[in-house]
């Protein structure tokens, strides 16, 4: 069942029924050009992570601005990018099933398709799924640069596994994945330039023994909101996957730059919309934004231009906070935005994003792809 | 857009697309039925709340073994209960906002509604709400019996505003809420039984001073899966509002009972079902469960009668796993079992549930009232 839309467009701020989740229009489409304004002098094009928004209507408008397409990291979400008119996907990730490639490779006939592999079988398997749909899917080699997830060794190992690839008539090489996800939220400036050097480096000599081999790579993706300006500096990488930077969540604003400042290219622009539901003694006030509506994961929400109001505690439906020495207390009813933790699992709570601008609801965008499943 | 189902009836369970939700439907019938024998000789009744499973069809079985009604968290809860014909239903929560109270108050011409207050202008928007609606609306008093959360203090501020609603044409006073949240996972029998000592004297002094006023309480009402058997033989509460006892979890799986041996009385009956989708390194598998897929608020899943593999890490789609001495290691491909950290918000990730019994798939139901809105 699909959730009840919690506004219209034209309604205030403060009549959005809650938890809802808020875009600040303004903040969002400067994110969306500021990426874009970095990455123009460098060589590398933006494939903007949909993991993050989930939806074809952001992905239009970062490709208007100059993305080149989109990544994804599930099957579900390249689903609703490709039926949603987006006309270039990578899955940055591995696909294991035959139900999960046959959805893939179907798609392959609404869009250009690519997909990560790390194993030889799963390439065979990925040969199967092409054959059988009659169609050509191009798949990047993914290297584990750091990270210690998913990839095979940078070097021999992946140039074997391109090899295989280019070698099915039913499959092309796309590339290198070299994306390093525990880079992106190491707080200190030089720690995180000196993790990427050591990816690019891999990716450097991947890319060489590859082309030692007759082997070129037309992606080599990787770079996250935390590191991309290192990769897209690099020479190496020619393809951005930052996704966070539409949003921004309060686990990126913890990153620091060089002076030792929060780093601050992207603004906040997205929030969890809650309303004050419980005001039970002067120095507590519960919001209705829990475990459902916000994401834990990485650190608790932040009361948005509200000093001294924390928020300290979260159950299913329930958000304790609490006003520290100072803080205005907010009354019963009271609506407060609150920045979440981390933004890619908290969209993934709604249906609806509803889109603001100088108070007012401007638009309301279903978030495609939500959900588990993928 | 509803997800893709995982599967059919029929299916074998090593066929089901992943991650899938599971219900092991022998365990899931083991616990309703439990808990219905358990209670049948004591006072209280079971009134499940459905904040843990969200779904009309499990809130029918539970009525079918005697529970009296449903709790649910919030609106969207207590509609797609509603609309699915469970007849009684009580928000044992506070619900704020004129937008919220017309639904609430429109749901009474198909159930009877319940629902809590903590504040005496709350109690003034719920009488505006019904009189609007031209219905009568059951109301509790919220007392905080230790918790810390919501509600008003137990003995004269509760009696204020108890008199307050029964003074109301469009009310009625529907007795207290008394569910004392932080308890539920307090590890050792003995303190936990120590907590709802607690609670139980402050209902009863509640009662007690209520009934001098001339006030019953129909509804006496608390008790989660961890402290139930304290609130049902306390002869104070008639109504226990335990959910996650339908499904368990690795969280409540850590308390301990009276010879400090994990509780055994509910089966695990809820899992997620992944797929190995990259085998990097020998002692390495990565699963399809992220955080996506999985709650991690209460610690990371743990893998079902596989010892020696342990799941170590979550991000957005991925979950690494370790193997460790001596553990079997899974092959790229192959189907595992997990158990959520948490039910609730796990539940929340998916629109399927996918019933299995003896490694075949039964029945396919839809988790309805899914999603972060209220």
């Amino acid at each position: 069942m699909l959730q009840t839309p919690p506004a219209a467009p034209g309604d205030r701020e403060e009549d959005i029924d809650t938890p809802a989740l808020l875009i600040d229009l303004d903040a969002f489409e400067a994110n969306i050009a500021r990426m874009a304004d970095f990455l123009r002098p460098t060589q590398a094009r933006l494939r903007a992570h949909a993991k993050t928004h989930k939806s074809p209507v952001i992905a239009h408008l970062q490709m208007k601005a100059g993305a080149v397409g989109q990544c994804v990291q599930k099957v579900a979400e390249a689903e609703a990018l490709a039926w949603g008119g987006v006309p270039n996907i990578l899955v940055s990730n591995e696909v294991v099933g035959a139900a999960k490639l046959a959805r893939l490779a179907a798609l392959a006939r609404v869009a250009e398709i690519g997909v990560c592999a790390d194993d030889a079988g799963e390439v065979s398997a990925l040969e199967a799924a092409a054959e059988a749909a009659r169609i050509r899917l191009s798949v990047l080699v993914e290297i584990d640069v750091g990270a210690g997830r998913c990839g095979v060794a940078p070097g021999p190992e992946a140039v074997a596994l391109a090899r295989r690839i280019a070698a099915s008539p039913h499959l092309r090489f796309g590339g290198l994945q070299a994306y390093h996800g525990s880079a992106q939220h190491i707080r200190r400036y030089g720690e995180r330039a000196a993790a990427i050097e050591g990816a690019v480096a891999q990716a450097r000599r991947t890319v060489e023994q590859l082309k030692q081999q007759g082997l070129e790579c037309e992606i080599v993706g990787g770079g996250g909101t935390g590191t991309f300006p290192f990769e897209a500096g690099s020479g190496v990488f020619n393809e951005i996957q930052a996704g966070s930077y539409v949003f921004m969540d309060a686990d990126y604003g913890r990153n620091l730059d060089e002076a030792e400042a929060p780093v601050s290219t992207f603004a906040q622009s997205l929030f969890v919309l809650g309303t004050v539901m419980s005001r039970p003694r002067p120095e507590v006030a519960v919001v209705d934004v829990g475990l459902k509506a916000v994401a834990v994961d990485s650190g608790l929400p932040l009361a948005w231009g509200r000093p001294g109001i924390r928020y300290v505690g979260a159950s299913d439906e329930h958000g304790k906070m609490v006003v520290e020495d100072g803080g205005a207390a907010p009354r019963l009813g009271e609506k407060l935005r609150l920045v979440p933790g981390h933004c890619d699992p908290t969209v993934d709570r709604y249906d609806w994003y509803v889109g603001v601008r100088k108070g007012r609801v401007e638009c309301l965008w279903p978030v495609t792809a939500r959900g588990g499943f993928s």
